[in-house]
């Protein structure tokens, strides 16, 4: 009954403020022998690092890094792997704004209501910050689940701007700084994202994450669900305000027929016509690729003056100054992907736990 | 790391299966000395009986619930509450294709890939007859929860047919066998659902659950967040395809201006002038109506044959006979109720332990 | 979190009262495809059954278990085993007194400040009946452990009196109603408890288990050691007051040369010369013959009037009328083995789970 | 289901080698607006610390805790309390040795069988080393506590040489190297450790803990016992054997009448004439101070040759050579203390939870 940890067998707590001192994770659980070491970590992070583009946040932040333990000789042991991130740029500020004023639409007076403190320094841990350890864990996760299985994220939605899946372009996606799948769109892109970012606004977005190559018979009914987990994982990531499975919310308006995956063996293996389903049946993968997206919101922190109130009661106009994330959905890509990759590795250890191989 | 248990201070774990000799469910770490008794659990089963009305399954269960433990004297004693519910509508029948035809879009193909065998009898476990036991203890966490607080839900999208938020009216919603809110949108639904039961045919649909009362405060950051515990709780509802909270998936459209929820103190208390965010911020809640939607797909058991494989793996046309049910996301409205209210349950508990009162 | 459930991949969850109409249980994480039937959990319930001898209870119950889930054409199907047992003699009195009169030693005064009210029929949730429940589980337990794990308990000392290790003959164990394992001591343990019993008095005891042919690896370091989790259970055991492995207490007097187990490889396999450790190393089993042993203290219900209060604060003298059972220890013993096959069970799961076969 | 993570409010998860860079562990859970700053933990690590003696080992480690999050201004926040000691004296050496031959009685051969792997430096995982961080976790539990609880250990038993009861003082146990309540038994520790310690043995001891001031009602019946949950967490301190609480082993050479606790009602509050108990009745604190012992075996490191095996599966004679620690009991005084501190802060959060205050 943690409040920071997720998975069951492989298991991932993240701990960590904005501006503490470091951030960091501990995976308990990891199948020993597994090669590790920081080079199959580190590239992942550089993936979701921010200031890389104009169109996320400027912090710099170096995300180097450490494996303090659970790895001897270049493979795990079995025991808990402990990863280490210090932070470098914990930018002197003056938080005295921030300290006594609640930003709306963040979740500062939510935490102050609960707990009567909070470290408000950047977000202290509601930061988005605390993303960069899911991504370290789901680098391990990838090791675990193998070459076998393929993650893969993209955004497919700025604002009202989405793909035409007909042009969807994997190798296009980590080929821009948007993580844009469709080359038409892109330009279309950079050029809302760059008018959203000149008026101080931002904009929410829709990303994609697809598993290929995913065994089937991972998951388990009812509250044990492969998609149930899946839809917490996303869920929990900051912003995201909604998740979908499969055809997700467009199969509330089709019939059995439209929305009906046939089956047929070919060569001796069962094969679906469509997947409609999104992978997962009844709970349970089916071999499919498992298709998940979710929603993640506008910033709140824009430059347009918002009313607010502050700690002691008293009626403010909250604008936020300094670094802007016009679409905080950009970052959100490798985390989806990070988030998918923990929720599979956990379910293949619990599948083979009950079942066996 | 159940598979059949949700919950963490308020955990409920189900058991049964559709056509087994009994469903059921245990509900630990309820608070002591509150009044309970059937009275409290049966209205709301009887909401979500099958067979009211000729838009859901003909299978006519007495659902009559049975407490066997955990209540002394009318009142709950801390101790865990067994409930039990005989089957009585086992319809005796031949279910000898069902047993080596896997139904498309039913749970039959994966179940029989995880586990090599599975009661294929109506479904077995993965009978939506499981979500009779949600409801029952969704009846206690009401009672933990108290009468501050009021959960509610309405179907508000039938296929195409949504409803107009203008004419939203929660009174009308028991007062109609669809668990619509909107007086006009009702005969048009009725229509719609005659036509696609008299083809055989199925529809998907959308319902919105609605908790007023919520205090402040409930919910932890990261992975203990009211909205990702929600989303897991909603999502393992039989053929939910998609979980959103508050603006959801439209959020993804809105400028940060658009999406934003100022804040007022008035007359001491503070107040937002909307509620885009559905009630959470930061993964706790904020004290504004806790708001979420879930996609259901339709039924995949329609008249019209699909192709499908046996268990031997030969390719063989699949059709629903007997019992049909038109838009299963009817009975979906009650469930879906009791889940936010188990979480809720839960997380007031796990709030209390953590912060006190 | 749950306080009524243990085990994490085999996973058990009781519930139910002395009085209540029922006591039942929930396995669930139980593999599939497990021959299973009433005849393989019933023998295993008979053995701990009271009224069997003039040294136990003389309550009368059947306790004839039911499956009502998870079983399927005599097979397990990895969903929840749902067990049932009704209580059938719940004797007709008044219990007027213990309502409000703390019986001395027992858990009323506990339940009490702690709950605020209690089920206080035949001592209610913490009556030894709730250990039928365990014994089930652990049938079930022992057919997922398979014919290669043995578990074997005996008490091993009566209050005074214990064993010569050197006259230890298993055979003898089920062959008269004290579980004892020695011919000798036998005819003493009689006599001695028949004393106990004419003069209304109670004694404690010690038992041991055994469990051969566990593989060697279970367990996990640090919190999920084999022995910590099996010192849980044991523990939980009510009246039990001290657990121990292998040489346990004694091992405080020992020397490091007294206490080593020398290993030898013969014939290819690794041999231990001794078993001071009790078949455990670091939490994880060596695969030698796992020995655990917890004491058990005398039942506080005597003829012997003992200071005691009421609910409502007066001084009460309070003596125990009717049944009695002067030796608690005795009806451990199934208890004991049932809950080491619980947590084998569990731990050959978990270990199934991290590491692969 | 972690495998180093215990708790379940006040959540403790460890990490770290004997020789890696670091140990650490991230306590979740803990209530908000706590005072705590590195001040309230130091001081019991260095209670713990090695090389204080000459009776433990001589590994010289400073052991300076640092606070990595979770506080903020000197206070906790509710979010995760990470800590981090790097270790310094991994003293430069060849392990050849170790890295092949399994010592006897250590948890070598038991990781080696289970992972396939280990970190063999200074006993990696396996080592006491990561009792320093228990002790770390359990000085933030004492804060959770508060003044009003009071937890003391102390060594009650060497080898052969228990203490006489009658003279036990608790002020003497921090004013001599080996926590002896008893003046006239220190003396005979001494000659006796310096004896084992001058040739090369070792032996077993029994450390005793008690708890003052808990509150009435922890624990909770039947597998959330407060003594069950005390019994896994002192079973897994390194090297311990055997649990007792109150009277324990001794209780099975006890009657009814011996062992029973009379209560009356004295000044308007409830008092018990003797704690055979040892302070929890059914599972649920009495109020009555929490009595638990634990024996702890001779550690296996001796400089007498003792037959094992090396990885390869060839016969070897081992010794310890370098460090030495004749008596492991002694550095777990502080270690019992600090695992009881955490299982009465869990409780208390568990309790406040489920009840109210």
């Amino acid at each position: 009954m943690s409040y920071n940890t997720f998975g069951h067998m492989f298991r991932v707590t993240t701990w960590g403020e904005s501006h503490g001192p470091a951030i960091g994770c501990v995976i308990d659980g990891c199948p020993p022998r597994i090669p590790l070491d920081v080079g199959d970590i580190q590239p992942w992070l550089d993936r979701r690092r921010p200031g890389q583009s104009k169109f996320t946040t400027q912090r710099q932040e170096a995300d180097q890094v450490e494996i303090l333990s659970g790895v001897f000789e270049g493979q795990t042991t079995g025991t808990p792997i402990s990863l280490l991130i210090r932070n470098t740029d914990q930018r002197s500020r003056d938080y005295g704004d921030i300290a006594t004023r609640y930003r709306p639409g963040h979740a500062d007076v939510a935490y102050d209501t609960k707990y009567g403190i909070r470290d408000y320094r950047g977000g202290g841990r509601s930061s988005a910050r605390e993303t960069a350890m899911r991504v370290a864990a789901g680098a391990v996760a990838r090791k675990v689940l193998g070459a076998g299985v393929r993650i893969r994220g993209a955004m497919v939605q700025v604002g009202p701007h989405g793909i035409d899946r007909a042009r969807l372009d994997w190798d296009l996606v980590n080929a821009n700084p948007l993580f844009c799948p469709d080359a038409q769109a892109l330009p279309v892109w950079e050029d809302y994202l760059a008018d959203i970012r000149k008026k101080g606004s931002s904009i929410g977005a829709v990303i994609e994450v697809v598993a290929e190559g995913v065994p089937a018979g991972l998951g388990a009914p009812i509250y044990g669900k492969l998609d149930s987990d899946l839809a917490m994982a996303l869920m929990s990531i900051n912003a995201v305000k909604g998740v979908e499975i499969g055809e997700g919310f467009a199969a509330a308006s089709l019939t059995g027929e439209e929305n009906a995956d046939p089956m047929r063996m070919e060569e001796g293996r069962l094969r679906f016509a469509s997947n409609h389903a999104g992978g997962v049946l009844g709970g349970i993968s089916t071999g499919q690729p498992l298709v998940a997206r979710f929603a993640v919101k506008p910033t709140s922190s824009i430059l347009t003056p918002v009313p607010s109130v502050t700690r002691e009661g008293e009626n403010v106009d909250v604008m936020t100054k300094g670094r802007h994330d016009p679409c905080v959905g950009i970052r959100a890509v490798p985390v989806g992907e990070a988030m998918m990759a923990c929720v599979l590795a956990d379910h293949l250890l619990r599948h083979r736990g009950q079942v066996g191989s």
